[in-house]
Formats: structure tokens, sequence, C-alpha cells
């Protein structure tokens, strides 16, 4: 409901959020640009045509700071009513950058939100406890591998997932790119490969977790979480941008032991600050893994965005669980020390293809991938 | 299924599509990463690793063309199976840019699919035919404004939506920021808006139609879809890129009746071309009509990019129907000679905060847009 007056006085700032842009512009221009995106954000209109004073008061964006960063760059603060989004995960981001993402000066760089927003999105079912107890792994960090190349039928598939899970591997994710194709229905995927996995595990005494990757609509997700959980799997591999945030937050919310791994594809390369968008936001719908290219790989994310995204992902936020970072993107064994450094225990590695060359030595190679990160003594 | 090796030599070309990356890249380097970019969006791993005799000669993304367009920027093509999509919507933009999206010098400049994957997604379900008929206009170019500023409650955007109406305008679409908040739940704004609209067209005898926006997740959107077609309703509006792709097609699919206008939030500046994302493959998933910015006005499109997305929405395509270009983005009445000369009658002019801002005027100052338009000889 729209407050009555009185109510406008209390706790306003417990009602709003606070929309950090870094926008590239003249000294000059920055306090028009600002306003000017405060109002895109919000009322998309002429304020000088609104009448009703809770709209004015409220609803219109506000600036809150302006601040220069760097010649031409500015930090600019807007906050905005929590009551906007409707609680709900795409109207978040919708008022967060909707049209100001067609504006190529404006980067959004971060989010704060009040309590009573945040606790409308109950975060991660399981984080980074959940993944440890489903790995049975108590302080060390954690391993993954992927399964590739998409083309292969379920049966070679599932014969890479026991070769990786002979290995020793706390979790082995799909390939982002295997999805519900001819060559390779899902259903007989998953069910090959959980079966390649769990005869593996027999073997090695060690909880292997297979992740199977979802696609398509809620529909089509939603059955295949259903026949991710008759194969036993407690967790599962999406897409929130390809997906679109609110299915993540819906499947998230409606099998509450499920535990989900983002991938970041689509998450484009920068307009949303990746610590916000793979860090923050992931974790606040669900995700209790966040996938994200760690520095020094096959893409350009610096050390400064690979530690601001950790520290995002399991940074304490009030009753919200942690979400463990999985840098990949182009690793190898030889980098596994310096990402132990970098990251400490409270992490997941995923070595995919620089596993996967090793061939005939592919067990080999991952059970001295697994043995290093359990060996390890953190600096 | 895969296919035995006798039908590999037959039609190839049919079961491929080609995507088209614009790259930054030195001249020495360019062969290089555009082979690498053909990788990472298909097999992902090192080739040298993978033994299929499938995947190596179908799967492995093969780099059909590179051509300097500029200097240090180049044109690679790049064709993939056809298959490794599934015919869905969402492993088809994952194929096309999931992990080049996080590359920052490359941009998804275009697609071209063969008729086979094309025909699994049929398009608009009313097009421009359609929306002609909706509004009962069979030539003239089509005329739309916005309900705004959020924030307002129900019987206030009611009110809005019967002056707007009362100035003969086709469709009135809702702000893209009207959700189901609190202070305007979706079910009490709709029936009032459609309840407003109503009553001005019978004043008018005009066809005017009133196009809601939907949020949430694909639940939410066909609960609101079911109290959208319970009040009457022809036409809704949506933010493919904060939905998902997938639900923008499901939506579409299950309601055959129903018009789609697709709204550019979250959409990005330009890491897909817009005239691909907002036309092509916007329409391709079943949008009838597709917001975007105007050049000229508060978003930085260039002439060039408006002309080609207009261009992509309508051109003819199969069996495809057209999808109505819809330029708006801060236009006002004094462009509409311009804008027709420009997109010709087979566009919808879309001025929202331009026509509000003519207050007590408004329903005046709508029937003299709409006026112009109807009466305009173009060029």
């Amino acid at each position: 409901m729209r407050p009555r007056a009185s109510a406008h006085k209390q706790g306003i700032a417990a009602a709003r959020l606070l929309a950090i842009y870094r926008v590239r512009a003249d000294a000059r221009a920055i306090e028009a640009r600002a306003q000017a995106i405060a109002v895109e954000q919000s009322v998309e209109m002429p304020v000088s045509a609104i009448d009703d004073p809770y709209v004015l008061s409220e609803i219109v964006g506000r600036v809150e700071g302006i601040a220069e960063r760097e010649r031409g760059f500015f930090e600019v603060r807007i906050s905005l009513a929590a009551a906007t989004t409707g609680f709900e995960a795409g109207q978040l981001i919708n008022m967060l950058f909707g049209n100001s993402s067609i504006h190529d000066d404006v980067v959004l760089e971060d989010a704060v939100l009040p309590a009573t927003l945040a606790a409308a999105f109950p975060g991660p079912n399981r984080g980074l406890i959940g993944l440890r107890e489903l790995a049975g792994a108590e302080r060390r960090a954690l391993t993954c591998s992927a399964l590739k190349p998409q083309g292969l039928p379920p049966r070679e598939l599932a014969d890479l997932a026991r070769r990786l899970a002979l290995g020793g591997l706390d979790f082995i994710k799909d390939d982002h790119g295997l999805a519900d194709q001819a060559y390779s229905r899902f259903a007989d995927r998953v069910n090959a490969c959980a079966a390649g996995v769990r005869e593996a595990s027999r073997e090695t005494g060690r909880l292997t977790r297979y992740v199977p990757s979802l696609s398509g609509n809620l529909d089509q997700l939603r059955a295949q979480v259903a026949l991710a959980r008759e194969a036993g799997l407690a967790m599962v591999l999406v897409a929130p941008m390809i997906i679109g945030l609110p299915q993540l937050r819906a499947l998230a919310a409606e099998n509450p032991a499920l535990a989900f791994m983002a991938h970041p594809a689509l998450a484009g390369a920068s307009r949303i600050a990746p610590p916000l968008l793979l860090g923050k936001l992931f974790r606040l719908f669900g995700a209790d893994a966040t996938i994200f290219p760690n520095h020094g790989g096959r893409f350009g994310y610096s050390r400064a965005t690979c530690a601001g995204l950790a520290e995002a992902a399991r940074a304490p936020w009030g009753d919200i669980r942690s979400c463990v970072p999985v840098p990949a993107g182009g690793m190898t064994p030889e980098r596994v020390p310096e990402m132990l450094d970098f990251y400490g225990p409270d992490a997941m590695l995923l070595i995919g293809g620089g596993l996967l060359a090793a061939r005939e030595r592919l067990t080999e190679e991952t059970a001295a991938f697994t043995r290093m990160v359990e060996q390890y003594a953190y600096r």
C-alpha cells in the first residue's frame, strides 16, 4: 500500500535500496547526468509533469552522492524505494539497471539492499557449509571438473564422469553447453553420468557429486530438476542470465534441499560489475556456488575483480548463507597452489579442459589435482 | 541422434547456423583469436584432447571467414551445428554468445539460422498484419503511449489511460517499471486501466488497446497473462532479457492469439548488436512488436543501428511474421514527421513522457499526435 503521509517520516532509509553506478562524464555534466539516471531508473518521465506527492518524495530516484573516482569517471549513488522492486528478482534488476543497461556511459557497480528487501530472497539453500557436507570436506578447498565436449553420446560422457570421479573430485559438473540435444538427451545423459559417478564413488569411498546442467523455460527446468532428484543428485547447474533471474529464484525456493551452481554465460563482460552480478545477486537469488573466469585464464577479469567477487559471494550478510566462489576458465593443475593462496580454503577449484587434456591419464592427473588440494598447507 | 557417417555428407550447410562476430584484434592475432572463439562457443576444451570424429567434424565450431572491417576490427564468421541448440531459445543464445559475452573484445553482430532451426520458433503470433487488425488501421503507422510514473495507485493510472485513450491512440502500454508492487497490484491496475481504456473507446469509437507489463517467473507471468485475458486484452509487454528468452518463447507458444510487445530493459548497450537481439531474435522468439531507443533521443543508438533493427524486425523471413519496430526513448510530437519518413508506415510510434508533459492538455496533445500520424503523407 502507499503509506500514509505520517509513515513517510519513519524508517525511510530502511525502505530504500542504493544503486551505485560508475559513470563516464565531464565534470560539468555529471550532476545533470546523475539526475537523469535517477529519473531513468525510476519514473522515466519528466519530473515536472508529476504531481503526486508520494511519487515525488519516494518513487523518484534520489541522487545521494557523486564522487570523482578518476578523471572523467564518477561514482554516482542513487537511492530507490524498495517497494518499486515488488520484492521480485526480475523487477529488482530492472530497477537497478533495466534502461541504463542501454546507456554505454554507465556501469552498475554495486547495490546495497535494505534488510527488508534482502529478507525476501533467502539466498543459498545449502551454502558453503552445505557444500562441505555434500563433499564430506570440512576445511579444505573443494574440487570440481567438467564433462565435455558437447556432442558426445551419454555413454561416453558417463565414462568420462566415471574416470574423473575415480580421481577423487568433490563435484563433476556438466559443461554449460550440455543441454537437451538430440545426440544426448538430458534424461539419458543424467542417468548415465549419475551411474558412472556412483560406480566410481563405490570404488573410491568418496562422495563425488555429479552436477547436471539445466536449460529451457521454467517447465523444462522443473522437469530436469525432477529427473536429477530421481537420479539422487544434490546439486544442479544453471546459467541465471540465460534462464532469467526469476527462474533461479523460483527453482531454489521450491527445492529447499537442492544446491545450485551458477554459470556466468551471457553475464557480459563488465556492464554489471561481476562482484555484484555473479557474487552478490546470484547468491541472493539462490546460488550456492558461482563460477567465474579466474584472472590469468582465457578471460579478462582482473585480480581485483576476482577478489571482489569472492568477497561478495562469501561475506557475512545477515541470515544469507555464503556462496562458494568457483574460479575457472582455463585453469590448470599448475595454478592450484597460487589459487589456493589467493582464495583460501573457502572456494571450489574448477579445472575442466586442463584435466581432459591428459586423455588416457585423466584419472591420474585428476587424482594429482585433488591430492594437491587436500594436502595443501595454506600460507 | 548422432547421424551415421553417410549422413554427414548431405546437407551439412542446412544443419549449421552462422554466428557473426566483430572482434577487436591485431592482424597477426586474429586467426588464433577466431579459432579460440570457435572453440569457446562449442566444445570449450582443447581440440587436441577430442577423439570423437562426429564431435571433431560437426560440433567443434568452424571459422568460415575472417575479414578486416576497419583497422583493428574484424568480422569473424563461425558456423556451429544447429543440433547443439537443442532447438531451444536459451540454448540458442548460449551457443551464439554464452561465454564470449564475457570477453570484451567480441561483439555478437548477427546470426544466420538454417530454415530447420528457424522453423522451431514460429515467431510472432500476430505480427504487423495482426497488430493492424487489432488497431483497425490498414496502412498508416501505429501509435502508442505509456502509463507512468510507477508509484501511482491503480485509479490514477486508469484515469491517465482513459485520458490518453480519448486522444485516439492505438496502443497504451504500461511503463516497464510497473510490476506487481504493493502500492499498485497487477490485478488491480490491469482491471482499472482496461476499464478506463474501454470507457474512452466507447466514446471515441476507436479500438485502443491497453498493453499491461508482465513480470516475474513463468508461473507469475502465466497468472498475469490469465488476468490480462480475462480483462479482454489482446497484447502484453515483457522484457525478454529480464524474464529470460525461454519464457517469451513459452508464453507466445501457449497463447497463440495473444500479441507480445518486447521491451529492451537489461538488453545492454551493444555487446549483442541491437538489430540482432531486439530485431531478429526477439521476433524469432515471439515478439509482435519491439521497442527500442530511437536515434537522437535519450539513448545512443545511431541512425544505422535503428535502420538495421527495423530491417531485421520486418524483413521477409520464411513463414515468420513481421515484428513491428517501435522507436521510442525520449520522442516528442515534433519528431513525428521525421520518424514517419525514416521508418515508413510499418512502424509504431511510441511517445510517453513527451505527451505526459502536457499535463491537463494530455488528451489534446495526444489527439494532435494521432491525427498527425493518420494524416501524414509519406514521402
